[in-house]
């Protein structure tokens, strides 16, 4: 017989404390959480705070509150693959990552801050977030021609003011706004250190300056607050409040990003797994033409597709949560699982409404709801454009292979 | 030089004065229609009808009302290619065939009663309907185990009882329900002439014994009245209520569906039209990386692919329309054409909500609602499974070809 | 009832003359020209010129040869519909446009000859080559860094010497090189009118300083003379052998190209209808798990969807054929009808391949040449990427909508 | 800071013995097999013996012949990790898995037979095939009616006589049968033990009753041996001829068809990888249109996409060996494994092949000679349909799930 290869150094066995957690997080989801999917506060601009509350305290009690928070915040303290096992569970239900208060952009703000943030910033902002008391928002999105894809195009300014600095600028599709406690503004620092570079700063939601003009109707609807238009106008913000160096912006989005695209994959892996039970189920049961839907191969082949795309998202979920657990910054590898994973997820999900027929386009079905989030997904955190784009320019220059 | 072998009979030059009517209907829509898509009556369960009488009165007045009704109730009594030509232009903005009166299902109802209905119900029922007085509603999907894709699913039934026929049964995803004068129902007779057989059965909306449940919450919004799910329960109508021939609902279904079918494209595609124009401006003005969108390849390359799906989608709406017009029954014709374009029309808008980015998936741009109605569109009306189970098994069978 | 919209300028009717030859175009390919397929002068370098003679005299005993060649010189004279019509149904077996003289590059050069040739060219070029006496090649690519797709690096030069001209370059992948008796060459004038501008030369093939280096081994295998690599080491020519004026090289590629490009796609559509009867009719009696292939769904949807494809394939050539036929241009339609065709032609191959399966793969089904056939025609005559470039350059620039 | 998660028990990091192998392999394919590859005696029905025993006399002396062989015949030992490094590094030239004797169909034979094959068997089959001395066919498919993608459908007959059994019927497809020293011969047995189920039989191919009638031309031609249509005409065999246990056929088949799918994933995902590698290459050099091809986002994103295809197609091996290396069957995973790669790897090779536009459909590149191996990949070892067929069914009834 031949040698097994398998050495300690490779492996897909996910450690069974991991195995145990998403079990339950996955029996929380599906006993606690899933009834409250028709709750009227889950509207078009996502679960309301309360709601959110509500659900958060179900997850404390249940023991599954935060796996990503750091434990003295009370969190669970987990990596990338901690976070992978628990998010996918927690995205059977889309309002599940609410109830683990793992969704975004808190989640990905939780991270940043957590490398990025000053003992101050921490204690004052961090520490609120990790444990749930408060929610935030992520500024960097501008309308034209500031920066949507491009974050070179930032056209938001801090100008130096004696030691402070004076924001001015519009923000669009900041998502939480409505709600959050505070703010990770992404501003182009004119004057001293960092001149002319991106920077990231700090500030209550409440400080005079910040103005939320409206909120948009948007595909999505499972972010708690929604989507908005806001305004900064004038807002004066101590040195301080700088988050991290000047001028190191772009890094530290980089430094977000990276991991906050792959749990975004996570979550809606999970939810894509969701419409597909949901799928075959009715697909077992329903009738067409002298046979359940699940006997026609026309059916069957599109729910064996399913399986294989979201057999292909898991991978590369695992994957690249591995290699950002050994501490590298897998660029590349988060890039290409955003692609991989939102379109097979939107596949998955795509083909599980088409399964459902007329029932698939109603809100009857959960599926209706959760495609409506996959397909903005192709667009959040990177369109696939841009990280072909950025994939492809590096392939071009011949630093980038296989 | 060559022969050339163009002669009467075979050409695509469309008659000047369909060219003339749509450059009318499209300038119609550009004008007067367009405007009112911030309208706050077009809600999530389509317009209101108060607004839809609003906008037929515009296009009464710009002479383009009701192209496809008989001229003596008012309309253009245009046929299939005069349809395709008009519903095209009136689809650039999803209120268009609103306003011009020929969106479904009073479209295809308005075609089935001029074809079946005797002299009464012509008076009773199609006179209102086809001069916009009134709206209608078509009750055949069943919730399972009842008639969704299968119509001899067919579970409603309608009891003989003298000379009466007694309708129970439950109905589901009915489309412009709410607000409809009056109803085609689909129901199988139980005795006599037809037993067994799926029949059609005219009643007034407001007789007793029909009772709507409640409205369905869908991913598409461009119905007036939305999709309700309804229940007959023992109601009463006449022997002059059947529609044509006791057992024969399932021919008339036919009769309805083909150009039904074909006039969803026709609307679509001039949906799909607009999604494509609202992306092609932006990506001309909207830059990224150092210049326009449109300048990326990784971008024009999708709008080259919207070009061709809808020049593919149109040639097949041209050339099934074009059968009808002669005569022809056109089956798998209008199947084919139902599939090809309802995946054009979808890719299109697809592509061009991805082209938008985050602009994309909100409501400030009419895409992310053209979107949801186009998705839907591959389910309405047959999903293209059902028509690819059809054609397969007519290949099968040795009965079909190219 | 609705008015009839079909008026004498909108119709799909072929004229009855060309039904007519098209059905005695493909009989005469059934009966006679397939059951040569497994002729062993049919090699992977493309029939041999004894092969085809023997072919042509078949035809032209048949009363269908050279449909698109002048009537003067033995052709039917037909235009651009007529071409449609007689090369699809000669496509049907891919030696049928061998036995026609309609296939490339001949058939693109007498086209090109027919509207740009001085009378002395028509007698001493045209002629033979429009009455299948002789063949020709078309001398345009060149190996890197010359000109592959962009026609703008052309690096062969004509130098004026005198009234000649001293043309010097590399040519590859030249179609029919190997027996033909004269050559159309591009080449970059120096000197004189058109200096530094590609211009079109006539010249025999056995004209000292063209030199055939080698024969290139290629995925397809239908054009008699297979592909070559070429060099012209001093060739003199005299100034009557510039074709049309100096300078004009590129316009007149196009002229030839825009219907070249369609004729290729009329051949290989003919090449899908064989591929896709060939796989239903086994797919109709080869069975596998309890019924044959076609009852399989996941089968009989990929016949479904070659009916799709090649009905929206027919379609596009028919209208980019009727535009050419009223004098247009037609290069956008052209470009569009080359992606559309040769992209839906290989998907209708590709799936007649996978339903043969292990027999679809060998040479006992002639699909297996066929596919390789088509594959390549993604790439000849402007790979899709090309045209996706033109179209998206005119879409961004604002000049071309649907 | 979050706690990392990744323990002994997961993780993606290939143990350093593997990856020094799979570096030397990579190296000897590149250095002394590569310039191998227009050798003219690897011609349309595979490599010739006479080329493959240089090859692998090369390879031994390398120190990397036959990675997957037990040690005590010659060969590494390696389990299915151990497999996926070698044959991937091998795959870089399809010459690679001649030289290293791992190709199909004798890497599948050495497997079964090291799994089934008695003390006799083993020393007399097995051991001259798996230190490279012979070569060997496995005798499945036949022609229709017979065994093609269902093998219930078996018609070859194995009728006991005595103690013997007489073999007759006819096989089609039987890859490497030309050249080979034995057979493994699939049979249904008549009468006695495992009456009327298929069994496995061993033959040398010199016996009486063994009849080669044709070679079969095929689109691949990587196989020594090419690919035969075979008769047995009363072959006359011994009962120690049986491989394992009468009427165990087919459970034997999958025993081998499990890892010998997967092996072909590996082999030609090395294929992909040099086809990716061949085009990026001319991408970066080749001009067109003022920049080069790859400075062209429409061929950037291609190549960008075949990044992300070769990443799904490795990890999905990679998961699935470890599986098999565990000793799990993995029958889904291997089924699953086939379609994703096949189709996977036949993209980036299409991909690979356009981007090289003329060029890429000659045999000057080797991407041809590739493509026409991974699209007969899709084919090979069960159509992608046999296996969504397959998983479909196994979803419909309940049993199968993400």
């Amino acid at each position: 017989m031949s040698k097994p290869t398998t050495s300690a150094a490779f492996g897909f066995e996910i450690p069974a404390e991991l195995t145990e957690l998403a079990d339950r997080i996955g029996a929380f989801v599906r006993n606690e959480i899933i009834p409250y999917e028709n709750d009227p506060r889950w509207g078009a601009h996502g679960p309301s705070d309360e709601l959110r509350r509500e659900l958060n305290a179900l997850a404390r009690k249940a023991g599954v509150f935060a796996p990503h928070s750091p434990e003295e915040f009370g969190g669970l303290g987990l990596g990338h693959l901690g976070r992978a096992a628990s998010f996918i569970a927690a995205g059977y239900s889309m309002l599940g990552p609410i109830a683990l208060h793992c969704a975004a952009p808190d989640e990905g703000n939780i991270h940043l801050l957590e490398i990025v943030a000053t003992p101050e910033q921490r204690e004052r902002y961090l520490k609120p977030l990790a444990s749930g008391e408060v929610r935030s928002c992520f500024c960097m999105t501008e309308p034209a021609p500031g920066a949507g894809s491009d974050p070179r195009q930032l056209a938001t300014v801090a100008r130096r003011d004696g030691d402070d600095f004076v924001i001015s600028g519009q923000k669009w599709l900041i998502t939480g706004a409505y709600g959050a406690a505070f703010a990770i503004i992404m501003a182009r620092i004119e004057g001293g250190e960092g001149d002319g570079k991106a920077t990231m700063f700090l500030s209550p939601m409440d400080a005079p300056g910040i103005v939320i003009e409206r909120a948009l109707d948007s595909l999505d609807s499972s972010f708690t607050g929604g989507h908005a238009v806001m305004r900064f106008d004038g807002l004066r913000v101590p040195a301080s409040a700088v988050l991290g160096q000047p001028g190191q912006g772009l890094r530290y989005a980089q430094v977000r990003l990276a991991p906050a695209r792959l749990t975004h994959c996570m979550r809606w892996l999970g939810s894509a797994m969701r419409a597909h039970d949901v799928a075959a189920d009715y697909a077992r049961t329903r009738t067409a033409f002298g046979k359940t839907l699940a006997e026609h191969e026309g059916i069957s082949f599109m729910l064996a597709d399913n399986l294989m795309d979201i057999h292909t998202a898991r991978l590369t979920i695992w994957h690249a949560a591995w290699l950002l657990d050994r501490g590298e910054q897998g660029g590349n590898e988060s890039s290409m699982a955003k692609v991989i994973c939102s379109e097979a997820i939107y596949r998955v999900v795509d083909r599980s409404l088409q399964v459902l027929g007329g029932l698939g386009v109603t809100r009857d079905a959960i599926v209706e709801r959760i495609f409506r989030d996959v397909r903005s997904f192709r667009i959040y955190d990177g369109p696939s454009e841009v990280h072909r784009w950025a994939l492809g320019q590096r392939i071009a220059k011949g630093e980038l292979s296989y």
